[in-house]
């Protein structure tokens, strides 16, 4: 059973509203489990600012029911009014995370939604931003479930999996992207254990991923990156499962630094490079990964980044957030509509248009 | 101009006794260069059992000298306690890296040597013992210039080098193995760039390598160890230089964790792939890799060796402090006596009787 990274829970079994959010604060993992209720809209604000709810997925939830603490709080008969607290909460959570796309599109959500609903009463003008905002979560958990299903039929029981990054539950709303068809395999019953890149810099592999799969009672192995390759060579590994950020028309994906190492490895170790991730992440408007502008990030987080200095004072440091796999190195691409396959030019758009890519 | 690791500083011009040990402590790197002198036996074993001088030829060096400082201090016309003190001397200090080879081999030395020397009066007695500590620094230093005068054949001027861990100065006397031709091409005036890898869990590359090369002023960049298959997709890298903790008789390298990996990416980008190390890491009695024991390190190391505890209690970790190379991927392996081409079955057993390969 995958945690739940965050919910909606209503104070009483008849309405949604009036209720609180509740979820998981991930500035205390690995160290513990805490987690954070509120139903005031500034403190969620803070929450998203200060990373206790990260994950383009999940803030995007995050800030839809930031939306309905802001709407129930107002006291008033005047659904007018609400228009405004709507429009305000709107303004005022877009601030909290500037960069996230999900954001947007989730608040951008929610206004239509209050627009649509026009001058309802209160109550069921509060009711129905509430159940949005639920609706929100729950494609959202639907999504990662699909890729799970989609993914799940890729491997086998017995097997074992490596990872890289945080592309769990965390990220989402319980499923993740690249772990759903582990957990889906858990449910099953099947038996399936997963090696875990501890990824540097920032470590979300051993903070995150490691934490909510042996949460999950999932069998993890915690490695440094420079191991993935020896353990390969084991011929342990059935399959590499990966998240994405970014995937061209040409199927090239942008992902976390690291991953198209790993691609690299399991090509030359002949075992299956999937990336999991939804068709929000598809971008056919650039033809190739040349097009995908890489970040970089500053130096300490390399050389700092872990709670002491760890290198020269004014070392040089090249540190880039993403690389970028080439498609010839995806055996496939797994998004919440199927599978695509090589050529990933027609097999993606295939899947964007809502028609299943010939297998 | 390299870093002197270790050395021995006469009172005065005219004789090396009596004499102190100047060593730079490595466990205030990078953080500052503090140099340890000292003429005090037990502070010198201390000092290798705190690793404030490590790596196996700097060791071997260490002890030859501390054999030195024992006999110095013995106020007697008695060559034979001297010769006792030699013996206790040696004793001694073999407790303090009780694995290390090196220190073996340089206690052997210096026993023998004692023998040799018979009943000589005690100056010229102590004086020689000090002279053969210096040759066996000047034998390492000797043989790492050695190794960089034919590692330098490998490389052009105005280059980009990748390297893993530390097999600089700081684990020798002064060039280190992988590093000497970097420090040669620095000597001739080339224009020669690095980028080192962090190489987890103990970073290494960052702690040593990018510390000793930015004494040197040579440019270097870190990186983390998931980075480096990214920077060499960027076409920038000339060859990838490592060391070696052993060497079978197929060619097959053991060498810190990650080295693998990087010798399947260097072959996917098709970078020269150079193995630097010295005759004595050979092991022609094993034929192949399978046959080298691999060491596993705690889990501590990955999950809290930077400070502060970077994953949950209780994760499973899989920690290998060495990987084997295979033979297939190594462009070359450059000894002090010249550069082994595959096939290694005879050209590895060529340079060690002597006989130069052919090319």
């Amino acid at each position: 059973m995958a945690l739940r990274t965050i919910e909606w829970m209503p104070a009483g079994a008849a309405s949604l509203v009036p209720g609180r959010v509740r979820m998981i604060d991930q500035t205390r993992l690995p160290g513990e489990l805490v987690y954070l209720e509120t139903a005031d809209v500034r403190e969620l604000w803070a929450a998203i600012r200060e990373l206790k709810v990260r994950g383009a997925p999940a803030i995007g939830i995050a800030v839809a029911m930031g939306v309905v603490l802001a709407v129930q709080a107002e006291d008033t008969a005047d659904t007018a009014a609400l228009q405004k607290a709507v429009d305000r909460a709107a303004e005022y959570l877009a601030g909290a995370r500037p960069t996230a796309v999900n954001l947007f599109n989730a608040l951008d959500r929610m206004k239509r939604t209050a627009v649509r609903l026009g001058n309802r009463p209160p109550a069921p003008f509060k009711e129905a931003l509430a159940r949005e905002a639920q609706r929100i979560r729950d494609e959202d958990a639907e999504m990662c479930r699909a890729i799970g299903r989609h993914g799940l039929t890729l491997l086998r029981d017995d097997c074992t999996v490596l990872t890289h990054c945080n592309a769990g539950g965390l990220a989402t709303s319980e499923y993740g992207t690249a772990l759903a068809p582990v957990y889906l395999a858990r449910e099953q019953g099947w038996t399936i254990r997963v090696f875990a890149d501890e990824t540097r810099p920032l470590l979300q592999g051993a903070r995150l991923t490691a934490w909510e799969l042996m949460q999950a009672g999932i069998d993890v192995t915690l490695i440094c990156d420079n191991m993935a390759a020896s353990v390969m060579a084991t011929g342990k590994i059935s399959a590499v499962l990966v998240g994405a950020d970014r995937i061209a028309a040409n199927g090239d994906t942008a992902n976390k630094i690291g991953t198209y190492s790993l691609a690299v490895l399991a090509a030359a170790h002949e075992i299956p490079f999937y990336v999991l991730a939804p068709t929000t992440t598809f971008d056919l408007a650039i033809p190739n990964g040349g097009h995908i502008p890489i970040e970089h990030r500053p130096a300490e987080e390399v050389t700092e980044g872990l709670g002491r200095r760890t290198a020269p004072h004014g070392v040089k440091v090249h540190s880039p957030a993403f690389d970028v796999t080439p498609a010839g190195l995806i055996t496939a691409i797994v998004c919440e509509r199927g599978i695509a396959r090589p050529p990933y030019e027609t097999s993606l758009a295939q899947l964007l248009r809502g028609k299943k890519p010939t297998p």
